[in-house]
C-alpha cells in the first residue's frame, strides 16, 4: 500500500526549516485508514500483548481502533494532571526543557505485555518515557507501533532494546 | 447494557466537590468498549453523515473507531495551534475565560453532513463551538453523539437546535 500518497507534507510547522507530514489528510479516507489499522494488527500478531497504550493526543486516532481490533485492553498516557484517578508519572529531558507523561497506577499490573502506539516516531524520546512508565508499574513493553517514522532522526537505534514496528518510513 | 458499572467515579477532580465519571476503566475491557462503538453506530445510522469529526482528545478515542465502523472520514478537531495545515478557528467564552477549537480549513466542505463526536457532554460549551465551526466551513450537523452526558447540567437544552445522543446518562 502506498500510504504516502495519502499524507501531506508541510513545510514550516511547527517551526521554519520543518517539514511536516500530516496524517489528517490519511484519516479523511476511511478505506486506507481501516488497511492501515488492519497492517498494524497484522504486524503484532505474533507478540503476546495484554493491553495497548496510546500517546496523547494523535496516537488516540491510531491506538482505540487498533486495540479494539486485536480484542485488547485500551490504557490512555496522557500530560499531567488530566488523568483523574492515581497516577504514575515519568519525566523526561527535550532538547530545551523537559516533559512528563502520566497513566493511571492500577492500569498495567505485574507482568503485563504491553503494546505502545504513537502516531510519529521522531527521535523517541516520548515512546522511551511511555516505556519507562510501564516498566515501573511491572509490565514489559511487549512492542512499539508507529504510523510514521522519520528515520533520518535515528530514533530506532535509542529504542533498540524494543520491538519497534512503523507503517510509513520518511 | 449497564455501562455504569465500568465507570470508575472519582471524587474531586479536577476540582474539590466535582464527581468524576472515568471512562478509562471502560476502556479496560475491550468487549465493552466494542458494544459501546457499536451502539453508537446504532444510534446514528439512519442519520444522512458524510463525515465524523472528533474533539480532542478523549473524543478521540471514540470516534476514530466509530468512523471507522461508519465508513466515513475521521477529522480531528483540536486546541489552536495544534493542526498544521491551513486552519479555522471558534472561540468560545467558558465560565472564567475563554477557549478555542480548530479545525483544518479543508476537513468540511459546503454541503458536508457531520457527526460530531465527544466523551462528554457537560454545559455543551465545546461542542456548540464545534458546530459552529462547521458551520463557518458550509457544512452542516448531521448529528452530536457522546459517551456520557451529564443531565444535571442541561447541556441538551443549549444544545436544541441537534440531535443529540449520549450512551450513558447521569
Amino acid at each position: 500500500m502506498d500510504y504516502k500518497k495519502y499524507i501531506r507534507e508541510v513545510p514550516d510547522f511547527p517551526k521554519k526549516g520543518i517539514l511536516f507530514y500530516d496524517i489528517t489528510t490519511l484519516l479523511m479516507n476511511p478505506d486506507i485508514f481501516n488497511v492501515m489499522i488492519n497492517e498494524m494488527a497484522q504486524r503484532v500478531k505474533d507478540l503476546e500483548i495484554t493491553k495497548v497504550a496510546a500517546i496523547e493526543s494523535r496516537g488516540f486516532i491510531f491506538g482505540a481502533p487498533l486495540a479494539l481490533k486485536l480484542g485488547k485492553p485500551f490504557i490512555p498516557i496522557r500530560k499531567p494532571g488530566k488523568l483523574p484517578y492515581k497516577t504514575v508519572k515519568y519525566e523526561y529531558i527535550l532538547e530545551y526543557g523537559k516533559d512528563a507523561v502520566e497513566m493511571h497506577a492500577d492500569a498495567v499490573m505485574n507482568g503485563d505485555k504491553i503494546l505502545l502506539i504513537d502516531d510519529l516516531l521522531a527521535t523517541g524520546g516520548t515512546i522511551e518515557a511511555a516505556a519507562n512508565l510501564v516498566k515501573k508499574c511491572g509490565g514489559s513493553v511487549a512492542g512499539l507501533m508507529f504510523a510514521i517514522e522519520l528515520e533520518f532522526l535515528k530514533g530506532k537505534q535509542r529504542l533498540s532494546g524494543f520491538k519497534c514496528e512503523s507503517i510509513i518510513r520518511y
